[in-house]
């Protein structure tokens, strides 16, 4: 039988000693650090280190508004699958999705767009949500953008991490524009895995 | 307000035509094509191209055993919560996940090791799971290893893709040598989202 370590809490300690040294210089504030370790961790993707952007009241605003127990929405079930349930509960954090919704699915069949911008619209509709995690649709993040322009909602912090090759890059660029508190991945890359990692470094934290 | 394309399949016709240009000379079978395109289009990375591997018979038993309507054991809700779930009802398709059943976390925390381990020896139980999808725990491959060595389970295809720092590159490499048909990552890479996405792109081919 093959020897390996068994132990979650084991392997969680080294995978971040791994991740850590091989960091090297690159270092990072006590915070930020974790997140972009966690995302590391994630996807074994070091290009994370240098993809991941800050505004600088990101991180304080997303620790004050997640220990206060608000409503996240989320863009795809992966996200929602992937945060850690105790700590949701231990905070009164929720975590919701619409795009699966009946009325969401119809009416983006009847209006030919993507089921995420008609969710996004649904979402921005429930002022008690004051975080957005979006990790899959560029399409919910041009919406998110749209909305807040149209000061038809004022979220308190966005992850706007969507993957892919149309519109993701662009997407998280105009994001930055909207004044809002952000933590997004330049580029394509991106995706539900590293949203709720980001998500999960947070309330590791708080 | 920005012009960008809202059309759900626009959207990804236009996304794998850039990868398909991008991939250049770098050409393959059909079938695996779709999966390798597939795997991208979900992390926008494109060394996937050259982590994925496949057993000779990986993609004709994957195929046979979804058209036959089978179970899959995910090792995690995100890759659930990632699967097309008109296709899995379509095809009679059943996925399960353990590692939140209330008996495995609790034989997980006395035992020491983790709930993926406890949770794949569950479904080893189950003779009705003929695909196992791996997308988060190398401790989980590695289990499904013993297991088949063991002679205790012996599914028809193993989706082993899970991404780390401990033990992934190798959980990968020597389920290879089991003899049961396999796509992996090599590597440290993977994840959920790679889990998924190979798994959506034969529901998508059969």
């Amino acid at each position: 039988m093959k020897e390996y370590i068994k132990d979650p809490k084991e392997i969680e300690r080294k995978s971040f000693e791994i991740i850590t040294k091989e960091l090297g210089d690159k270092t990072f504030e006590e915070s930020m650090g974790k997140i972009v370790k966690r995302v590391i961790h994630t996807t074994a993707d070091f290009e994370y280190a240098d993809l991941l952007e800050f505004h600088p009241k990101a991180i304080e605003t997303g620790k004050k508004v997640l220990k206060e127990g608000c409503k996240i929405y989320a863009d795809t079930q992966m996200i929602i699958g992937g945060v850690n349930k105790n700590k949701l509960s231990q905070f009164g954090i929720s975590i919701v999705n619409f795009v699966h919704d009946e009325d969401v699915v119809k009416k983006a069949l009847e209006t030919g767009v993507t089921r995420s911008i008609i969710a996004l619209e649904k979402a921005a509709l429930d002022k008690g949500i004051r975080v957005y995690a979006i990790g899959n649709a560029p399409t919910a993040l041009l919406t998110l953008e749209r909305l807040i322009e149209e000061k038809k909602v004022k979220p308190d912090l966005i992850i706007g991490v969507p993957v892919g090759f149309v519109s993701a890059a662009e997407s998280k660029e105009s994001i930055k524009d909207t004044g809002i508190p952000y933590i997004i991945s330049r580029g394509r890359k991106g995706g539900s895995t590293v949203a709720a990692a980001i998500i999960n470094a947070f309330l590791y934290m708080i």
